[in-house]
């Protein structure tokens, strides 16, 4: 019998206690121990904003193990307050130094996990150092900032990506005057402008200041407040500063040990997480792994990869031949402020435009489930694929309801390397409060397809040519109220098929209407009818708050 | 130019609307006529029974549509009171009655759509004619049980499928007491037995007497009550009977026509929803459609695939070439009861045993987010796969949030072709209020997959054989006041690996606990200490209402 697998952990949370935690049931022998530098292992990062803003009242709940609970479920050495300094790859051996007292011990081993994470950008921001400046990524930096909260009454949150919105939201749970700045021209940058803009209205309508395009360049201590400036000269005060703008991988180690790193300091990793040693292997946000569109190597540092590549890496060390590689990430992601919901799965428009790579998308405006039964919300669902192929390319959606449900469809469409096509006939489970017999998703198909095949020509914006007539087709009333800027003929769509006349054949026409389902069906007639037309996508109120006026109209 | 195209829609619904609606879209100039006998089109048949209990408020809200706004909308010349009386295919042309007067008249077609849908199942038992036995298919079913339900005490709901539950469900919402009696031995015959027991049990929770295994025999009049007469000898009392026991295809047209038909009447078509006479389309719940699994014949009655079958219908009419196949039914289909929601899609093991195809399946049980955020349900997820492959072949859920979510992302497996492996690296969003970091879904494939590489052998059943040792991981409160039938060695799961002497190592083992993780948990400890040993799949409280004792054990 071969002695013992020695299998070293460095790093206890997703990632790493995910990898010991699988370990430990394909090889009930090994000795498997887990580092963390911290005091705790095993806890959810995700839930530390809900704990702050108090929906998870018991501190508790946020460590989903303890080192006790390791050891009696899974039988795992776990060692707390034990940072690994250097890695000795020929000796196979990593030195520990204890961080209460400062003591070094080697530890040896045949396999080596390095799941060290990632940390919060800081930049080199004058003032920085100010004690009021936090950043969230463990239970300490969650304690300090609710201590702090305690007594603040303004809070700054910087960066308005997923952690500085529900950052935003929670604070302003507990009652602080929110003010959110970020560098981009929207809120959550990882989507679409368009696709973000509902999140933007909703977090002000709850009270958080918004602004965008606003670059914070110093944090200036001002007797009792701290002053944060910004690029356009703009002071803020501020009792409490969130610094949420994005993090960057933990790979001293990595480095130090000559392991192949990414251009930004990521440890490169094969499809089962092995380093460039084949007895390290590494997962979770420290590492570059496969984009699962087009296979080039992306940074994803989510909770949900990590998990899945620390069981990978397990597998990959015990099960030999069986294991089964890690397919690559979509960067599904997803956020929650107050009553909305936004998120994406796969690539947005602005990541292809930016790689130059062919795409076309749609979006789409409907109801979450279907219109007659009570509590039906509105949600626009934009979808991008690859005009050849139609192959999926990624999707965003937003909405107050069942906008996680349609990320996830996407999501699997999107690991099935489906097309648009295959969205049309999507079988989803419909009864009145769940979905629709026509679902937005298989909406969305439709729409993509229409396109393909010609049946309409979506307009991205209204147009600047004075010469092209803007038709707009929604209740007089609706138009009088929300105006197509530049102005439009408005003939109800009831009314069109009578009143052609009113509109000159030989200039082109962009439809208009409220959510781009009637527009499109106007498109369809003046097509028909010989005229060169094009159908304004999303809509007059796709861009906003549909929540008012009330009723979502046609 | 060619004359404008005569388009003749026999049938205004799901189907037919849908196919009349897509037609004027894709042509402007065709002719295009509906027809339905009924004094209603385009209404929500799956909105009916909530009408009934008082969640949709208002009648008017059924009608999606009324012949005005399609005239508006679409120019749809749409007739209600009209009946199709039969087809002549020579002279391409329908004799159409009118309902109210019985004047006959012929309108011919180029092509003509087949939508009459299904009518419920009406046996002919003693007493069937009754005025108190009631089918719900149409606005005027649902208003003579309205009506016979605002003086009505006891309903007795016959077939407790999906629309019996709701019938049942609503009847209860407006007070009255509800007996659902089933043929079968379990609520929702359409799901496997254990995934319907959480229903069941939710029902009985909430006033509605369950009877499973129950046969009506007949119905007697006695004085103001009607006696409704069991196989077993029961006779239950009530005021108004719903009989929901199914659907037969409304095909004495097609029949009368010559088209060919399936064994139980269904109107067979192809992919592009073409009878036998290809200016005949036909689609919804009259026809016959591929199984999306092994591409067999089938009947699915429901309103998505009649909806995109009608929409298909009009694509194969007016684009030619450029019209794309229907691709096949799955089934999907979803049911809430109260608090509780069970749902299937593809195929269930029973189909797949009657057929005998060989399949392996797995369940698991988890909650639908994350744990340590509030509100977490728990969830149970049910699996089939094609043993040789791995390819998904159906799945089931039950639980109380976020069961139409995993429906859908596994029809969307399924529409793809994925396999259990796949599963488990969907990457589905994860932030604390919408899902966990291993989602239900991957656990599936992770356990599937387990099962498949022989990590686990699961047992469906606790053994017979009282040489095999039970043993119950459980906390001894838990193994104390839920013991397991039949009786079982309690070692709590902490103190598994000190006590492994307490079992004997030349007998086998099952192990036990609630739901299924821990017991896999021992099974990987015993394997590897050389025990013969398999895991009780589902756990002892996998079967029952997981809301009592309150927190979901380990
Ligand atoms: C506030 C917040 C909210 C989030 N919300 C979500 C969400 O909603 N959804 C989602 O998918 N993801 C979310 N994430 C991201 C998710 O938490 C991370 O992707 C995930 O935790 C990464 O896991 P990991 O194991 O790679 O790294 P980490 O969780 O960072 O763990 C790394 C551990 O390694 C330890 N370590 C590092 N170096 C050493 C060393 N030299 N010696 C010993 N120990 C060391 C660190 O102390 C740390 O405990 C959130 C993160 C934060 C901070
Ligand atoms: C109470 C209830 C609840 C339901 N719930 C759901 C659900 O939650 N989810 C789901 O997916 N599905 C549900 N369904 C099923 C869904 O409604 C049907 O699958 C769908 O309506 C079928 O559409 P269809 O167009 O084929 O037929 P139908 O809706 O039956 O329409 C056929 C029409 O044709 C007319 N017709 C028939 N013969 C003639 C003739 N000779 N001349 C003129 N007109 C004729 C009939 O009057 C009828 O109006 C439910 C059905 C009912 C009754
Ligand atoms: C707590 C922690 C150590 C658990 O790791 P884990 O044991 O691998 O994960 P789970 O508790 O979800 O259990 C999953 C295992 O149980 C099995 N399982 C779960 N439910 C099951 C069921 N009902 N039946 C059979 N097997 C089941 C799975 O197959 C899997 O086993 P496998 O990997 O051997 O296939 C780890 O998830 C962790 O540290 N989490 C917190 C940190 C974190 O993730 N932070 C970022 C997000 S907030
Ligand atoms: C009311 C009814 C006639 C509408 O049919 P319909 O017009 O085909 O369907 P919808 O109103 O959902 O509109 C879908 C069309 O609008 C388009 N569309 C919808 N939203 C859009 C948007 N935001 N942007 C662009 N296009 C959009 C779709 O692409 C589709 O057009 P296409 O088929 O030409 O591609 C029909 O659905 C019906 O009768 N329903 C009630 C009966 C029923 O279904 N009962 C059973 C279930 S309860």
């Amino acid at each position: 019998m071969n002695p013992p697998l020695r299998l070293l952990v460095i790093g206890g949370v997703a990632a790493g206690a995910s990898c010991a935690a699988r370990a430990r049931r394909l090889d009930e022998h090994a000795s498997i121990i887990m580092l963390d530098r911290g005091p705790d292992v095993s806890f959810a990062n995700c839930g530390l904003p809900y704990h702050i803003g108090g929906e998870i009242a018991e501190r508790g709940a946020l460590a989903v193990q303890t080192p006790a609970g390791l050891k009696s479920l899974l039988n795992l050495d776990v060692r707390t307050g034990c940072e690994a300094l250097r890695i000795d790859r020929a000796g196979k051996r990593v030195e520990v130094r204890q961080v209460a007292d400062g003591h070094c011990e080697w530890i040896s081993y045949d396999k080596l996990m390095l799941a060290p994470g990632a940390s919060p950008l800081r930049p080199a921001l004058p003032g920085i150092d100010d004690a009021r400046v936090h950043t969230l990524r463990n239970l300490q930096d969650m304690d300090r900032i609710l201590a702090a909260a305690g007594t603040a009454r303004r809070a700054v949150v910087i960066g308005a990506g997923f952690i500085g919105i529900e950052m935003a939201e929670q604070l302003r749970h507990r009652g602080l005057a929110v003010q959110l700045v970020e560098l981009q021209e929207q809120v959550l940058p990882q989507l679409d402008a368009p696709m973000s803009a509902l999140l933007a209205s909703e977090l002000q309508r709850q009270g958080v200041t918004v602004m965008t395009g606003e670059r914070v360049t110093a944090f200036e201590p001002a007797d009792a407040v701290l002053h944060c400036r910004l690029a356009s000269g703009r002071v803020l005060e501020a009792d409490l500063v969130i610094l949420s703008i994005g993090v960057q991988p933990e790979t001293t180690l990595a480095r130090e040990a000559g392991l192949a790193l990414g251009p930004r300091g990521h440890i490169l990793v094969d499809e089962f997480m092995r380093t460039s040693d084949p007895d390290i292997h590494a997962a979770g946000d420290a590492v570059l792994t496969r984009d699962r569109i087009d296979g080039s190597a992306v940074s994803v540092p989510l909770g949900g990869p990590a998990n899945r590549q620390g069981r990978v890496a397990a597998d990959c060390m015990l099960l030999g031949d069986r294991a089964r590689p890690y397919p690559g990430s979509l960067g599904t992601a997803i956020v929650r402020a107050f009553d909305v919901v936004a998120g994406i799965t796969g690539w947005s428009e602005k990541r292809l435009l930016a790689a130059g790579k062919a795409h076309d998308s749609i979006t789409v405006n409907a109801e979450h489930h279907a219109g007659y039964y009570p509590g039906a919300k509105p949600m626009s669902l934009k979808i991008l694929w690859e005009p050849d192929t139609g192959r999926l390319l990624g999707a965003q959606a937003t909405g107050f309801e069942g906008v996680d449900k349609r990320l996830d469809v996407l999501a699997t469409a999107l690991a099935g390397g489906m097309t648009v096509d295959d969205l049309c006939h999507l079988e989803l489970a419909y009864a009145p409060p769940f979905g629709s017999a026509k679902d937005i998703v298989n909406l969305a198909g439709f729409a993509a397809c229409n396109k393909r095949d010609g049946l309409v020509t979506p307009a991205a914006s209204l147009p600047a040519d004075a010469n092209v007539q803007v038709l707009d087709v929604r209740p007089k009333a609706l138009a009088e109220a929300f105006p197509v800027p530049g102005g439009a003929i408005n003939i109800p769509f009831p009314a069109l098929r009578a009143s052609l006349d009113r509109l000159d054949p030989r200039r082109p026409v962009v439809t208009v209407c409220a959510f781009g389902k009637m527009s499109y069906f106007a498109a369809r007639i003046l097509a028909q009818q010989g005229f060169e037309v094009r159908s304004f996508a999303g809509g007059m109120r796709g861009n906003v708050d549909p929540r008012s006026p009330g009723k979502m109209p046609g």
